[in-house]
């Protein structure tokens, strides 16, 4: 009786694809449009799937109540309304959405205890989305 | 040359999560706004896929019209405009949507055989979705 | 400079379409599966329009946040996870979604006074939705 | 037999909403998250609608491919992947949606004359959107 | 008590947009794409709005299962799954949508009764739609 | 490091199910209205999943620059604004949505070299979807 159970938040956030050691004209070349000076940004949708069996009085996977608590403090909080290559965790990386991924991922795993973190996936834009499971 | 197919289907209904061998409080610790009095609802939206051969013929995993018809007959006329509460398949379970899930799924796999069951897919809000494969 | 703000909320709620001084039978001609016992729910997305000039210090219609706030506290506080029918405001009338309307514009009409209230959009279903502007 | 046209256009860009002449608090105050240092982004969805006559020999209101044409070099060309605080057009302004609308129905309504240009509506994220018609 | 409802059916077909006395040149000019031979389709969307007192007793400004048995009849069966260019109402028009919207919103005005007709919307493809109201 | 991809191309498109191998009365019954003469319809949605390692210096599965010009010189070129029936990849099948995830399927998976392929999802209506993963 094991199912899963996905969750969507959203924030809208900045960034800018830059990376310091490649020259400007290779930047350029290979992010394109979203290397452009003073950044861009997006509506992030953000999906985590988790897994359990589903207990046999409460009828769930895990209490949404308890996963919701845990993205909005170590998830929303971070990254609503942030510029992503100002936070730390884009100190040494670029803020791609595949990083992003990865980095959300890891949060959710670290953390959230309740359930089986499964897989984090990303909209960045209504034609583009990343996924990421370890 | 094995495809997926995944068919969409609507309805609305509505639901109270409430246990009776749980007190009061803690129906409303483990539920919170999903044990208020009287119930809610929501527009329920199920995905079934189903897999198998492309037939070299007819070119189809297997004909919507039959999918149609089965879940029509079979999934659609009892949960359709329901209380899921006053239904037989909940009188034991606490109509969860994890359960829901469990209780369509069972449906398909039992009933349907021209065309292998994958997965009931869930939303139950368009933040909220479950799945469940067996 | 007078432009148009809408902003959109969600809740999960359950209504019966029926009333007591018509018959059985007339219940279940004028409303059909809606008439079912019970009850059935829906997710519906309640849209709040504003008009008012764009304030040339900050550039806004009215504050968001001043929006949020009379939504949460008068609409969202009273009608999510609600069966509409419990309500005092369908006491005497039929909750469909036309009166749900009606209810609501009346709401933010008598006590939102940051912005002109122009009309409110309800959609019941994907397939479904309502208007009304006084 | 008069006729409305809307296309739909999507673009990713930033934004910080401040002005230098408010203090800290007071931009605090005012635009609350939307005033996070080094500021945030959308991914922003500009419909334009115009109307005119339906052509007895075309059937068209207006040739999509001059619409689209005059949208690219006008509009999409300047915003898309855009930090709009660093443009000209919010050198004086605060670039808020509402100023957005105004600024791209003026881009229209000066340069478009294959049809009547009758409003702008921007979705800043799926719960807000904006509209202006001069 | 006047309020709107806005009813959505989908179906998909297929057109070409070409017109016999323009030469093989002033076709493609006109119509790009649109004119391939051989026809391209859509899922078209078409959405009517209709207008009316909310009854006192019932709570609508019609039966849906009216508005509903009158599209089915005169408007899905028509257009559903058809190639419009061989449909009698473009035996002499071109199967623009702005001319599926006039023609669509003639056959509701003539024949719907139980309220009044306001307008007839079609979503052509999620970036283009197109309103017709008389 | 490895992460999942998923790109969206949409394009309209017409097509009719019909076996000349077979009856006409058998191909309206395994068709239904699908095999209505003259053909009918669809705005596709094609999603492309590729994988790949997460590269540690531009922080991408792959550029998506290159995706979508494999795209649009090998698919969309094609498809786009198209009837299926005429295009030699159907001159031997039937072109129903399957087969067309999997000629789509094959030309990625043929020429797209930059990140490995994983599998074709096509919208073919808001409520029918489909998948091949060779």
């Amino acid at each position: 009786m094991k199912a899963h159970l996905t969750r969507r938040y959203q924030f809208p956030a900045s960034h800018r694809l830059h990376r310091d050691e490649m020259s400007d004209a290779e930047n350029r070349d290979v992010y394109g449009k979203c290397n452009n000076p003073h950044g861009h940004g997006h509506n992030y949708a953000v999906e985590v799937t988790v897994s359990g069996q589903v207990d046999a009085k409460t009828g769930m996977v895990c209490n949404l109540a308890d996963l919701d608590q845990f993205a909005r403090v170590n998830v929303i909080d971070t990254f609503d309304h942030a510029n992503l290559n100002c936070l730390p965790a884009f100190a040494e990386k670029v803020p791609s959405t595949e990083n992003l991924c990865i980095e959300i991922y890891d949060i959710f795993k670290r953390g959230f205890t309740r359930a089986k973190v499964e897989k984090i996936r990303i909209e960045e834009t209504s034609k583009n989305s990343f996924e990421y499971s370890g």
